[in-house]
């Protein structure tokens, strides 16, 4: 992976074979940001994506095989137990263009997966919903 | 619903049964947000969502039952008639990931719903296009 | 087209007719944009998108006839070969909602495309992976 800082905006090109989540947290943990924003694409392979069942109260995780683009990243970081969180859903674009959508647990990068990180200034703060495995934002 | 202002930048956290977009826009009136662009996530239920039919120059809207993550939702906030007005569309995944999209007209938050919204200096304005559903930006 | 610029971002709206990616770049070319982050919303026509195929190297395109809601349009902005060029993905939502998605070829706009460029400060650059249609980011 590499990045670059544009006016505090970084500017990020994940390589085949990093971690999504793991290395966009290392990254935010390296750079000390506590608040941001971020959007990116790219292509992932085997994904695993959750949509939450506010029935039960837990989430139903599926992993996909294969290559997809990654048609829209969004999230946000925010503090949770003191360390750079990432919350990002993803729409995935298979090879016939089929879309699945949904939370994004993790994926691998293939090929290229580029993505901006726009801190904002102060502190995000998330704490944990009891009996959940939701975090919720402190406001 | 609960927001914090980070830098002028809205991040907003909206709770179960809130209305989205009615949401937004009693939050932008609030703030006096005169042009935006937003970014959200999230998992909502019931929503709502159109097809701009140009052929018959309608929208055709279908309501999706049941709970839905919030891939992505983008949209802006344009002045219309005076008053802050949300133009966003979302993607929209099921249980199984299944994913539909559109314009949002309406859905409801179910958990919870993360939006960030950029205010732009100056205002954005939209005007009706007659004999028309359409509100055009004016620029 | 019609574009705005509003504290360095641009709000552009695009008109019926217009090619999203050619006008993308020649508004990028004429305010000398070498490096951004775009966010989109609209309706197009016969969309051409892909899916990069790691295993062979290769994109494979299809068009989709007919209107479509952009339900996401990401991407950015970088240098290639000293102009602007545009590396974005889209989420097309059909009449009945159903949901493809990929890599942005082009498309035609059909109606109304609002989309915010974002400028950074600085440049960003591609270069092309030789023996691959692929331009890598050099951070």
């Amino acid at each position: 992976m590499a990045y670059k800082k544009l006016n505090g905006s970084l500017i990020i090109s994940l390589e085949s074979g990093d971690m999504i989540v793991e290395s966009l947290e290392a990254i935010c943990e390296k750079e000390n940001i506590r608040a941001a924003w971020m959007n990116g694409i790219g292509l992932c392979r085997d994904p695993e994506i959750g949509f939450f069942d506010a029935g039960t109260g837990a989430y139903i995780f599926k992993r996909f095989d294969g290559d997809f683009e990654i048609a829209a990243l969004t999230g946000n970081v925010a503090l949770f137990e003191g360390r750079p969180f990432i919350h990002a859903h993803v729409v995935l674009g298979g090879r016939d263009m089929t879309t699945y959508s949904g939370h994004l647990r993790e994926a691998v990068v293939s090929a290229a997966c580029e993505i901006v990180i726009t801190p904002l200034p102060g502190t995000l703060e998330r704490v944990a919903v009891p009996g959940s495995p939701l975090k919720k934002l402190r406001l």
